[in-house]
């Protein structure tokens, strides 16, 4: 006798939604547990604005989506803003347009709502996906295969069996905190000192009384203060999401709404204008001010019957806009896992057969774990680039360099049209880039690169560019000595 | 009107007996809470056996204990069996006796549960607190005050008030958990890539047929095998606890009784001799392989009303001996501020007065952060020290330069008894020693230097004798030199 197996995932956001699909799309039976209401209800929307409300989606989230679901990865391509650069707003008001990539590729703002709802409903629509709303994960028995879960609409609790469960609960997973009970987990979540406030800046009206945006909409604006940023994402509806990163003793020193609104003001002047002081007020009282924690897991998976994906498993700082791209990837490379290792959708009672899941799912957390890491320590880097090195002249300087390489190896430079075709080409991360591609360009743009790759072609780039600084500098010594002695100048 | 401060404490090991008593020193009424059963009973002699009986205790463990109940520091020092050092034994049998300290300071095997039993009975029969066994902590509502509480002999749930609760509930402390739920606490778990499993070696008889101990008992053995080690501390009834360490991998391989005594015999010969096949094979077959767990907290307070302390806030790896001492320091720290806040033991509902608590809660946080992981980093780099280099004539050749500047600046040198009497004279931990001492010397046998400092100056004493090393290189090249220009060599 055989039968299907059965998973069930913890977690109905963007990364749970994708991974239950993805089971279904393999044959398991599948059943989806959210612990909030759904956000489809109109009833939800409302705490839904809670959270930060856009993302910037890049071509590793859209490539995990098209390799498990064309049409949703499609459909919701139409929903987005691309934006093709950095907008650099200078103190003094001057602004600075930086291109994200020499091919035009953009990255794409997207309200976190639309794409949660539309992977929902693509979940909710499969026959193989059952997907249950208010229903609270309270402790997992992995060695039973059975999981207790709280109805909290029915104020009942219920046992629910499974033959895997994948924890994409977020970065406070119950799920990772069950299976760290069972297993030699290396865990660790690290506050930084920073905190963020969202804001909201209202949309614009052009000379016809038509509704406009503020601010270009085809750029991630960034204010860049030092030791404190703000940044603004374009929404569909013109208005803009502001988001305030900054020290949280910096921000305990502005105790009051009108000192807020004069410093607010002092560093970044265009952006007060933009938003209105009473909308700055109202935002500054009743947002919350909210942590940046980083979290690290390994390994990731329990047996054949356990793994966690996304913030669950690593939660990192958005200073790469790569947190969600990273969790649907996770998705996507599980996937390829499965098809490798042929995982079938049937139990047979084979003992073989079952080992196969047990080997994917190891091999997960032994190949995925040097790409999060690698991620992990980019964002973090990153944050420093963004609030302060991208004003200054080296980075400039480097930026064009990375730029002319760019150019001068494009003969045997590997784009990833090139390498894969189409984005839903990319299979697994092994490739190296051929030639010279920039940083930023790797981690945002070419997902058949893996993290960890990236990381290294990074350094080996820095090492040349520092080679090739010092050698300029001495070459130009050199010219300067000889005009010299030779009584030029 | 005024009454006295509750405080409960979570877990009746040692650190939560001596806190206990501490504070019941200072006037508090306090609530002891234990989720397993009495160690004193009978009944439960037999599973105490299953966790690690015996430990080295130093003078950081003495002081702490001492600046608290001098009785039971003096009771429990009649049952130590002092070590006054290293012994060595090599693969060809060789034997090596390395003094841990020129003056003959030693550090203490005692029996973990004897410890626990004294500090246990001086606690019960404190009139200002009570002690409950097999009560397991639920939950804790910090901001109501009130913890939740299983009472596992009579089934029944019960809700417990308190104005501070301390959580010494070991390295998967409940306290803390709930502490990280309510509290931005920066957390890591890592367990090393090594095991250990307890193996007895019984008693020998002399000539006369009484009991002996069949290796030096002053001694703590060690067996160095480069990447596995195993050591072997006295016990009072003349049996010695052994605890192999080596790499899971390695523990793999031996899947057998017969490989495994086939493996031990090869590097440990005469361990086997001491220890017998049969009893070789009985505690392989029954002792579990235990996994070495290092975990960091930050911080380890909550307001005015929580703080985690020992394994609860820094479980460490074994190998400075100093996980248990450290966490009696611990107590003694908090004691410290305690007083010198002046925290009142009676609430007299004057604001003021209860800021002084959370002031020293919030010092202790600062203050011993750096310490616990300057410890938890000389733990970890003491394994390599133990089970490798104290057997290449590198470190020999370090070791008796230590001992000549310790002897040479003799006269500066301050020790424990000259900077503070007596170990009870130790107040808090921020002088510096003068002089050369040995890094071991400080971290064993000199609470009055704060772990942090002892790192630091560790740190400058490596430098120095890096320096004195290539300084001496370049003497002895330069002197052979000279010699041989002037033909004489």
């Amino acid at each position: 006798m055989s039968h299907r197996r059965k998973a069930v995932v913890v977690g109905a956001g963007p990364v749970g939604c994708l991974a239950a699909i993805m089971l279904s799309n393999h044959g398991w039976k599948v059943e989806l547990y959210e612990g909030r209401p759904d956000i489809r209800l109109p009833s939800s929307k409302a705490a839904s604005q809670q959270r930060s409300i856009n993302l910037a989606i890049s071509h590793r989230g859209i490539a995990a989506i098209q390799s498990v679901d064309p049409n949703a990865a499609q459909r919701f391509m139409q929903s987005v803003i691309p934006m093709r650069g950095r907008m650099i707003h200078h103190v003094d008001g001057r602004l600075d347009s930086q291109i994200y990539d020499r091919d035009g590729q953009c990255i794409n703002s997207i309200d976190r709502t639309l794409l949660n709802e539309d992977l929902l409903q693509e979940a909710s629509s499969s026959p193989n996906i059952r997907v249950f709303f208010e229903h609270k994960v309270q402790g997992v028995d992995f060695d039973k295969r059975v999981m207790n879960i709280r109805d909290v609409s029915q104020s009942c609790e219920l046992d629910v069996s499974f033959d895997l469960i994948i924890g994409a609960d977020g970065s406070y997973s119950t799920v990772r905190r069950q299976m760290m009970r069972v297993l030699r987990m290396d865990y660790q979540q690290e506050y930084i000192r920073h905190e963020y406030i969202e804001l909201r800046m209202p949309a614009d009206r052009d000379k016809e009384g038509r509704l406009s945006f503020a601010l270009d909409a085809n750029h991630l604006h960034i204010w860049p203060r030092k030791s404190f940023m703000l940044i603004a994402l374009p929404n569909q509806d013109y208005t803009f999401t502001c988001t305030l990163f900054a020290p949280s003793s910096e921000l305990d020193r502005l105790d009051s709404p009108d000192k807020f609104v004069n410093w607010f003001g002092t560093y970044f002047q265009d952006a007060l204008l933009a938003i209105g002081e009473q909308n700055l007020i109202k935002d500054f009282t009743h947002n919350p001010r909210s942590p940046l924690i980083c979290t690290r897991s390994n390994p990731y998976h329990y047996k054949d019957r356990g793994i966690v994906l996304g913030d669950a498993a690593h939660s990192m700082v958005p200073f790469y806009g790569q947190g969600l791209n990273c969790g649907l990837e996770d998705v996507r490379i599980l996937n390829v896992l499965l098809k490798q290792e042929q995982v079938s959708p049937t139990k047979t009672g084979n003992e073989a057969d079952d080992l196969r899941l047990s080997r994917a799912l190891s091999r997960y957390s032994q190949e995925r774990h040097k790409d999060l890491i690698a991620i992990a320590d980019l964002a973090m880097a990153n944050y420093v680039e963004m609030r302060h090195l991208v004003t200054t002249p080296l980075y400039i300087i480097r930026k064009a360099f990375d730029n002319v390489l760019y150019s001068l190896t494009r003969g045997c430079t590997t784009s990833l049209a090139e390498h894969c075709g189409t984005l839903s080409g990319v299979e697994y991360a092994e490739g190296e880039p051929r030639g010279w591609v920039p940083l930023y360009t790797m981690v945002t743009f070419r997902p058949d690169v893996s993290y960890d790759t990236v990381r290294r072609t990074a350094e080996w780039q820095k090492r040349i560019v520092e080679a090739v600084g010092v050698t300029t500098l001495m070459c130009v010594a050199g010219v300067i000595w000889g005009l010299r002695r030779s009584k030029m100048i």
